[in-house]
């Protein structure tokens, strides 16, 4: 009988991390993560679709950055706006108790091409929720688009300084400090 | 004994195109590309190394970004070099020639998920072709990489735009105005 397993899903991602640095993604099967964290593989499957999936957790963040662009004050402007989202990515996301999580992670999709690219498509449909988010604000459609360029590029920035395990920074800091000089980089290069 | 085809390159990509709209992308090989240009297998791998490279031919459009923007004018700012490396895309890539294949082109990616992905990662390549070529010229590297998101979004609006078989339009003009937008839309996403 299939029981509750308490933090199965965190024992899942740990182990998994943990096989991934070891002998390599390829070589590590849902099997191998499933006994590693003393787990069934049908407890696996309850967590996750597939192997991949435990380092892209599905939709979450989209969902996050768009709930938070949403819940942004009236009076924000688009940036301001994406400056929220970032604010509750710090807040719910990537929080000091992820930074080590976050950092093996990144190694660990550094050393695949397959994983490089499917980082990489997920940056893109992180850039689309947060234009799409900005135009259900009323924002027009390619101030929502350039905003959402801007955003993703900070993020992406801020999350590679945070996850530096060097680094002892709040994520929403790391953030603010990062739009800021993407803010002052995007006033230089229209001049 | 393999001899020269006159335009096997041209024919192939017209072949394939053809047959990925009548009977999907999937379901096309390439016997099936080579024998409608009338031409053999090993002529086809003389010119793309598979059915993909068709479509998505390799790095030219990354190297013509690059190259001209190195070409531009010393004085001219990231995106005006920018600005110029979207007119060589004109002249040298999206001839008037071009366009219907280009509509073609769209047409059959749009309804492939995995061609979406490649479509969408090449896209990727190109903002870091031209953020590189940017940091060569002296610009501070978030600059670049803001400027070269900029010039990559109008690229693509650019692209949709003039791709439209309703368009007389050179891409160059359409590529100038865009750019004039996304300058705009960069301004008051800033505000």
């Amino acid at each position: 009988m299939a029981r509750w397993q308490p933090n199965a899903s965190e024992r899942l991602v740990a182990a998994a991390l943990d096989l991934f640095a070891e002998r390599g993604y390829e070589n590590t099967t849902v099997i191998d993560i499933a006994e590693r964290a003393g787990l069934t593989k049908s407890t696996f499957f309850r967590h996750f679709q597939d192997k991949r999936e435990v380092l892209f957790g599905g939709g979450a963040m989209a969902e996050l950055l768009a709930k938070a662009i949403a819940a942004a004050p009236v009076s924000a402007t688009p940036l301001e706006a994406v400056a929220h989202a970032l604010d509750e990515v710090g807040s719910e996301a990537f929080t000091a108790a992820r930074r080590e999580f976050t950092a093996r992670r990144r190694a660990v999709i550094a050393a695949n091409p397959e994983l490089r690219e499917r980082e990489a498509l997920k940056g893109l449909g992180l850039t689309a929720s947060m234009a799409e988010a900005l135009g259900r604000r009323g924002v027009p459609d390619l101030t929502s688009r350039v905003a959402a360029e801007l955003g993703a590029l900070t993020l992406k920035i801020a999350y590679e300084r945070w996850s530096d395990t060097a680094n002892t920074e709040e994520f929403g800091e790391v953030a603010r400090r990062t739009l800021g000089e993407v803010q002052a980089a995007g006033a230089s290069s229209l001049r």
